[in-house]
């Protein structure tokens, strides 16, 4: 079970799709006394207001963190830097930073870059493995995180108290928390989510060209459908994923080439028993995902 | 409105998901009187007649087809030489033989090779736009193809009355008929679902590797599991619409990795522009093709 936390003031630093779905799992835990929420469009921090996600807002960095015990980072990885470079003069002492980028590395280096040491020893690098191909805070809903993995990669300096309460944060927040290395998670994410993103935009780029032509998406079926969903995520989000990540996206996209360029070669050299043994190996490997999936933390939906 | 139709005795050639929906769908309309299921898995023919898909079975295909009506083959493609084949002596003056089979060209061929020339103008070429990652008869279900697209290839000697009883045949099993070239059927087709489909199986195997040594799968969310469902496809009959629509995947497999290669140029020499215009325009054909779906004959789910 969760341990009991509760926290007076948590500042969230981009209230969107996952930064307001933080909120409303907190609150729905009753984990947190007050929420304020810190953006750069006010519009939209207005909206979060309005529909009790946070309570009360800043368009200032300094006021949004003032004397709160956590701060959540949510924004597009591109904005980090200036982000932690603006909260250095601004923390309380005791303040645990923490943050939701899906990658590691690059979040790593700005905070050690931006922070004192001090604040960095407390600043706990996370990744809830959890999003829909929407975007803001209209689209964030208390239940996002239940039953999926978060991942903490603390580094050997994080203070354990540090990221035992992030780690309780989570779990009240519905989550299962499991820790690994910077390095680790970066190498699988680039893997099993920021490839298959590129192989999708790529995909739905290459064929709008021909769809001018033939309308050719008013053929395409269900397995298309679900083939091509992240394609219709956040363009500036997964611009600054790609760079965050670059080596390691860099490296299993030179490996899926590789991995597509032999089939197709042994396409074209009627290589019958290739081809075959290369589907029926993806094959199994997917239904032994699906299985993993039905008992896992992870829900099906 | 579908006309109203009724056949005495259908035959159906392979009693899989897509044979066992087809006799579900048609039972469900009341369109047919007898069906007759033909298979090499006797067993899996029993299942079909317990389920009461089929009212009864034929291990002969003589047996199968004398006095049916209507000939539906739904069997993976590589054994259509010889379906047709087996039933050039055996079909019955009138008889209409259609199919479903996700490639027309090689299916075209094979029915002008085996099939007598009376015989081959009251051949129709079709192909329901659906389907699950599931095989066999226990998938099979009525609703299949309930506001699915089914198109129809006829040639310029193709019966003009068979055509029409096909059409409205599909009409009846609820799917929205669409007539093509074959050309263009296996071109855009190629493009939404041939495609795709390589690209699941070759990143799942790609990752399969990785999944050894660090659990990888363990960690995969939602989008992983969408990109990736097709990859659990029946790799006999993908090897079977891989070989026989050869050529059109070639081209798309080079068109794509055209694509991606770009991509990678891209993301290794810091274009950051390029990236995010791919993407940008990515999500807009995406979210394009979500609204035809919306308001489309095919479903949501």
């Amino acid at each position: 079970m969760p341990k009991t936390i509760h926290i007076n003031k948590l500042a969230v630093i981009g209230v969107g799709l996952i930064g307001g779905s933080f909120c409303r799992a907190l609150k729905r835990a009753n984990a947190v006394t007050h929420i304020c929420g810190y953006g750069r469009n006010s519009d939209a921090l207005q909206k979060a207001l309005e529909l009790g996600v946070i309570d009360s807002m800043a368009t200032d960095l300094a006021g949004a963190v003032q004397d709160a015990d956590v701060v959540m980072i949510a924004t597009p990885l591109g904005a980090y830097a200036d982000i932690f470079a603006g909260l250095r003069d601004h923390l309380s002492a005791d303040c645990v930073v923490t943050d939701a980028g899906s990658v590691k590395g690059s979040v790593v280096d700005a905070a050690r870059t931006n922070l004192t040491a001090e604040q960095f020893r407390r600043f706990v690098p996370g990744h809830p493995v959890a999003g829909t191909e929407q975007s803001g805070v209209e689209a964030a809903f208390a239940e996002l995180f239940d039953r999926h993995r978060v991942i903490l990669t603390p580094l050997e300096q994080t203070e354990a108290q540090a990221v035992q309460m992030i780690e309780q944060l989570w779990q009240l927040a519905g989550a299962e928390v499991v820790q690994m290395s910077v390095a680790e998670h970066d190498a699988i994410l680039a893997a099993t989510s920021h490839l298959p993103h590129m192989l999708a935009y790529a995909l739905v780029d290459c064929l709008a060209g021909m769809d001018e032509q033939k309308a050719i998406f008013r053929f395409a079926a269900g397995g298309f459908a679900d083939f091509t969903r992240i394609a219709s995520s956040h363009p500036q989000m997964w611009h600054d994923i790609c760079f965050a990540n670059r080596e390691e996206l860099l490296t299993m996209l030179d490996q899926f080439q590789q991995q597509l360029d032999n089939l197709t070669k042994a396409i074209r050299a009627d290589d019958r028993q290739a081809v075959i043994e290369m589907f029926t190996r993806a094959k199994n490997a997917r239904d032994h995902f699906s299985k993993l999936r039905a008992t896992g933390p992870i829900p099906k939906e």
